[in-house]
């Protein structure tokens, strides 16, 4: 495939554009905000790179779309595809900082630290014993680039590592991976619960109801999409204890609207999707990497596969 | 050596006795309170098994003293020792408890938990980018059992590990390993300074003022023994910005007595001397690991050599 006109557009654009000019590409570049992206760029363009299709994107004569994020779901989901286009995703550092924010958030629960955080403003010196990671069962859904990295950053620390995934099919790192009609087993068990899942046809709203009923007082974290999760049913869970503790990188909409209650439970951690960033330097290297496949017609690791979603 | 009176005393001793008269021990054991330990007692035991010396601890007839501990600080530091006694000390799983609780609270920090805690109480959805373990440059103090565990831990995660010992030799984990007098280049670059040291003649209040003008703006945790700390130049610290963030697990004197300052200060987390903790299984294990080498006259890793005082 031959690429020579690129158009960048989105949070990170100039960035991008910083690193680009610097290495002097022989391509025809366009760097522009969002708003400023008209028709005439989309039958200019070889090539749209962006986290997310622009409010009057259209296809234009574009043959490859390379999407900022690890998550397509803003291009694909309730939307429709064009066959003849080409869409890669961004597969950077992810899985290691969605580990250490995991991690900070099971240990935190698990060191006990809001009640340390208490017994120091109250000058209490009394023994209360931390949990061990070595104790903990983890069931992450999702097996891909990203719950991959989970799994062995939870398994190096010492952590019974589960999966659960559409095909069921085994991965590194897991003790075990099954589907989701078998997890049930798993979820009485589990300590914790860490979805990466994709928002896909297949995962809107899994985490409903029924989902929360199967758990123990587990830990439940979301560092997928927020449209997997049924929120008046994860305050319902948080509310009869089957959710101890939750933490939310991703919700339902984002930002979170003030009147959301999710905003004040107590047992409830929202973050505004920072578990994963992309920053320019490793986006224009992801982007380069699969420039230079693309051109060389080698295989690509990033490609998404339309029909699944991810 | 032949060992058939054993005096087990300390806060887990019942925890010991519960376990151990499971086992039907063919050893005559005696369970007892600290205050309830008498002269006789010492003159009728051939080993005493405890966390630290009675008020009225003697040596009487003891062949061997079993420190319920990793640190024999109790036992040695500014104490006259009777040569002819073995000492040990336990080793347990305290170099991955310890590990646990130092990722948490450098997590806690790289994740901004505080920010987003605050932001979340404001209802603000506001990016806020969290550092990422593999930008972090760690000095770990000490590189015996416990820090060689900590070094491994932190590495796994991709923090870059340094080591600082009495004789520089190099250690599994540790990138490089120094003596104190040649740490100053390390310490200009630390994220993080964490101190598992034991108490003695040497490291007593080694973390002084010269110590903390060498930091900039690091965090600093003790996990090690809190006389090796000045803790009015750890303030300072504190208040100059050489530190950014202390974590203080152990302090001179504990419990932390009501007017110390150190409970007040924003940027000072204590607890209560829990990041390691001898459970009465482990305990056991390892007391019987030790005994029944002694016996067989096995060499014994957990042996302390009471010149160096660890």
């Amino acid at each position: 495939m031959n690429i020579e006109n690129i158009l960048v557009t989105g949070r990170i654009y100039k960035g991008i554009e910083k690193i680009l000019e610097a290495r002097h590409l022989s391509k025809n570049l366009r760097f522009l905000e969002e708003d400023e992206v008209s028709r005439d760029d989309f039958l200019w363009a070889d090539a749209y790179v962006s986290f997310r299709p622009t409010a009057n994107f259209e296809f234009g004569n574009l043959k490859w779309v390379h999407s900022l994020g690890a998550g397509v779901d803003a291009y694909l989901f309730q939307r429709k595809w064009d066959d003849h286009v080409l869409l890669t995703r961004s597969v950077c550092s992810f899985g290691s900082q969605i580990g250490e924010y995991c991690l900070s958030y099971i240990l935190r629960d698990l060191q006990c630290h809001e009640t340390f955080q208490k017994m120091q403003s109250q000058k209490r010196w009394e023994m209360v014993e931390p949990v061990s990671l070595q104790t903990q069962t983890v069931v992450v859904y999702g097996t891909g680039e990203i719950g991959q990295e989970l799994a062995k950053a939870f398994s190096l620390l010492g952590m019974m590592v589960y999966g659960v995934s559409l095909s069921g099919a085994s991965k590194s790192y897991f003790r075990q991976v099954v589907t989701v009609s078998e997890a049930s087993d798993l979820l009485m068990q589990a300590d914790w619960v860490v979805s990466t899942l994709p928002l896909t046809s297949e995962t809107y709203q899994l985490f409903c109801s029924s989902f929360f009923a199967k758990l123990n007082s587990a830990g439940f974290i979301n560092v997928g999409r927020g449209a997997t999760v049924d929120e008046p049913a994860l305050l319902e869970a948080l509310e009869n204890g089957r959710v101890r503790r939750a933490v939310l990188d991703v919700v339902n909409k984002e930002p979170l609207p003030d009147e959301s209650p999710l905003w004040e439970h107590p047992n409830l951690t929202i973050t505004p999707h920072i578990a994963a960033i992309t920053s320019p330097g490793e986006a224009v290297k992801c982007f380069m990497e699969t420039l230079n496949k693309i051109e060389k017609n080698e295989p690509l690791l990033n490609q998404v596969d339309i029909k699944k979603g991810y």
